[in-house]
């Protein structure tokens, strides 16, 4: 029996297990496949504040350390389903199932690929998914952007300032972004549309992208020269396991407590319904859901159960 | 003319500049004293994940190392008061004037001090006020909580799972606290009361606190073996030069887009109605501020406001 398990080994899956251990609750770290989660993937991370620049890999080889230093134990499996059980919290994985007083849900959400060609290949060299993470790497750079929706355009004109030129491609002849940024985008000089036009390939050699092929309506293909390519064409939580109130995405819905619709769990980061996602986002997240927590299972404690807490 | 000035130069100051310039957005940092605020007294930090034990200093020294590493301009000076105006916001310092769009507001909360001797003295060797950041440096140890509101009692209940005893020391007959709290601190047996006693003095030398001088309601003083003591007795935000929606304390109330009820001020961290206060959750906060500030002079600008961005 656990105090508090949580689900994800990412920025706010070990920044919760900090907080977990540090508050003396029992705690593991449940994980699929390995530490780190989506911001592994980054070739540089510049605005997690204390390390200027370094790789995604880098810094979550200092959370690992970090999460080792306190002593967080780890479980590699695949989490099932949550359920409530007479005991507490009942968790089924692909291995055995866990039993926990508490859960913390810090699976994260990954962006959907377009599949064009040579899309995966140039992820975190050229190909991004995140204006806030990337933008300020294409300083005075021509970059494109792909999509329509409201996060696309929002995206496209976050760019528009930092880049020299934004290529803003898009399959249809309007976006259905809502009207206020359809309005907001036009007054941006510096973004060029490409209208009913579709995405070939990303272009480019050892160094990252040099450039995005795309076909428009006509059929005429061509190329155009970038440095980045940023594609918004949605992005998915890791929350099928759990059954709790979420939006029509599938991101968990809770309040500024991180608790969800569900007694004793709680959600933070990515995964979670939130006006940002970045790793200083995720584990603030994470401190509140474990203070949280841990005030949850005190409370139990003090309607007679008993405390699994090593002192 | 700014895009964002950002007031307060701690740990949520600089994570706010760090977002603002990366986002294009030209800003700089009023601070009254010096980079660090708060934390940089703490003698250790071991919950600001990537960094598993250090000096509140040394965090701090890497915050703002990644401050210049961006760019970030400073300008030492107190703010008296935050208006709206004609151009944007003004902000009357005790130097000169300041202009902007956008204010973030990270100046943090102090805690209050009850006034024994040796509690200045002790400050970060022994004394502290959060259970959260400091309880675990205390397991198996003995240390003394001091309070009577919710604070006191929750974090007493908190530090009674990690250290070996807890002397809970209260110049009344009962605690204020709600009755779920009083309840629950009844139900931990290695919490020991002291009530209606008053506290004379913390006793160490100079690797830090060795005990705590109490008096009881009879007059009686006696010396309590502790290695650590908890101050609970309230803290209270730098918020006195802006009006705007705030709690009966002078927490500035948000939204969970860190917007206050002054359009185009937004505020970030300790000195805001939040769960829990810590550089995790400060720095998250001051993501979204920045994130929401740069969308907020966007929506200026596509009205006819001129762009102050340095591409």
């Amino acid at each position: 029996m656990y105090d508090c398990v949580i689900i994800g080994g990412g920025p706010g899956g070990i920044c919760a297990a900090i907080y977990a251990i540090r508050a003396g609750m029992k705690t593991v770290i449940v994980e699929k496949l390995g530490i780190g989660g989506q911001i592994a993937l980054s070739d540089i991370i510049e605005n997690y504040p204390g390390f200027p620049s370094l790789s995604g890999g880098e810094l979550m080889k200092n959370f690992e350390d970090h999460a080792k230093a306190v002593g967080a134990e780890f479980i590699y499996t695949e989490v099932k389903k949550i359920e409530p059980s007479t005991k507490g919290i009942s968790i089924t994985t692909s291995k055995d199932a866990i039993d926990t007083k508490s859960v913390i849900i810090c699976t994260g959400a990954q962006p959907k690929r377009l599949g064009f060609k040579g899309e995966e290949e140039f992820v975190g060299r050229g190909i991004s998914n995140c204006a806030t993470c990337d933008g300020p790497f294409y300083r005075n750079k021509p970059v494109a952007v792909i999509g329509g929706g409201d996060t696309a355009v929002k995206e496209s004109i976050y760019l528009s300032k930092i880049s020299s030129k934004v290529y803003h491609v898009h399959r249809r002849d309007r976006f259905r972004a809502e009207k206020v940024l359809r309005d907001r985008i036009m007054t941006r000089d510096n973004i060029e549309f490409l209208w009913m036009t579709s995405v070939e390939e990303a272009l480019g050699d050892e160094s990252g992208v040099t450039g995005l092929r795309v076909t428009n309506k006509d059929g005429k293909t061509s190329d155009i020269a970038v440095d980045g390519i940023f594609v918004f064409v949605g992005i998915s939580p890791n929350t099928g396991f759990i059954d709790c109130d979420k939006d029509s995405q599938g991101f968990i819905i809770t309040n500024e407590n991180m608790e969800t619709s569900v007694p004793g769990v709680f959600a933070a980061g990515d995964c979670r319904v939130t006006p940002l996602r970045q790793v200083v986002t995720s584990v603030g997240d994470a401190a509140i859901a474990a203070f949280k927590a841990e005030e949850y299972v005190s409370e139990l404690e003090g309607q007679g159960y008993e405390s699994s807490a090593k002192a």
